[in-house]
């Protein structure tokens, strides 16, 4: 099935509505209308029936939206239904803390690989995952991942991220506080903490 | 001085224009033209030339920039001329990699107190900071410290909340994956790490 263009502001928001959904299911919610859903949520009401309206007719009015059909057809526009497997480049301090971080998992991401340049970590099996010598990104190849973690310092990024595209890769996050050149078919998200944290006194008292 | 309201936009570039202009200055640059500046970044030399334009008349046509001159006044708009002490509550695998991130002390943010209610780690130094019991949240105050990072699993995160702007905590740098619900006055910037690599697989290639 095609969807009419998506903006990405309403892709945004749709992961916050899976995780939302499903721990309603976890607490055994079969419906659950719009103003309720959005207030766990601190989204506007009209903004929820106006982002999942994109994906077709969810809601009735008077009875809500049905949880598990929601839930499965988010799931399935964002790709979430398989496990996506994912590869992490720099198994540092942030590298680490990554590597078991549990809101991957429950979203449907395993990472499946780690690659480090330093020989102590070489070898080390960490979260089931056996860190492996950085000039083997080939393995992303062999187990077919698309998707890679990017923890290594700014000035080694760029590089890597050449040789992830080279291997396969084509949607990376980026956590190296830089900007990446990237072919026009791989998506990269950046999270980079110190420019989050660098907007914060702005907009304190004095 | 007082400026004209900003865009919410604006703020979030600048420092990745502080950034920049930190690596030029060490690089030895004295000026640099808006286009240069613009490509070193990736962003559109227009923008960084109305964000700029917010803040009074730094340009000038065919000489550029004054780089040292940029980056103290947006230092000063941003108020990150001064060290922003900054406690971080959580010091489990995530928080861990935070203590030791050197992107915060680069923008003027140290970490001068954590938390943790786990007995094995009260008492341990990390990056010479002792890291107390989470139950003498009391010591934000005596140090004045107005910034707090939360890195707690979601279950904990609202009650800290509460806690920290009991004791003066202005401004948050919120890693728990929920939303938490501050008085007006408290500024909280979320990441949410699962969320940004959940919308990845959307736009992969098939």
């Amino acid at each position: 099935m095609r969807y009419r263009k998506i903006p990405d502001e309403t892709i945004k928001r749709l992961p916050l509505y899976v995780r939302h959904l499903q721990l309603l299911m976890d607490d055994g919610r079969s419906r659950i209308c719009s103003n309720e859903f959005a207030e766990g949520l601190c989204v506007n009401p009209a903004q929820v029936r106006r982002d999942l309206s994109f994906f077709g007719n969810f809601g009735k009015p008077g009875v809500g939206y049905d949880v598990k059909k929601v839930l499965r057809q988010l799931r399935n526009i964002l790709k979430l239904k398989n496990v996506n497997k994912t590869a992490l480049v720099g198994v540092g301090d942030l590298g680490s803390a990554l590597l078991g971080y549990p809101g991957f998992l429950q979203l449907n991401f395993e990472i499946v690989a780690a690659f480090d340049n330093d020989p102590k970590k070489i070898g080390v099996t960490k979260n089931n995952v056996v860190i492996e010598n950085v000039s083997k990104l080939n393995l992303i190849k062999q187990k077919k991942v698309r998707i890679a973690i990017i923890a290594v310092p700014p000035e080694a990024a760029q590089q890597i991220t050449e040789r992830l595209v080279e291997v396969g890769i084509v949607g990376i996050l980026n956590f190296a506080p830089c900007y990446l050149t990237v072919p026009k078919k791989v998506k990269v998200i950046n999270i980079d903490i110190a420019m989050d944290i660098a907007r914060l006194p702005y907009y304190l008292p004095r």
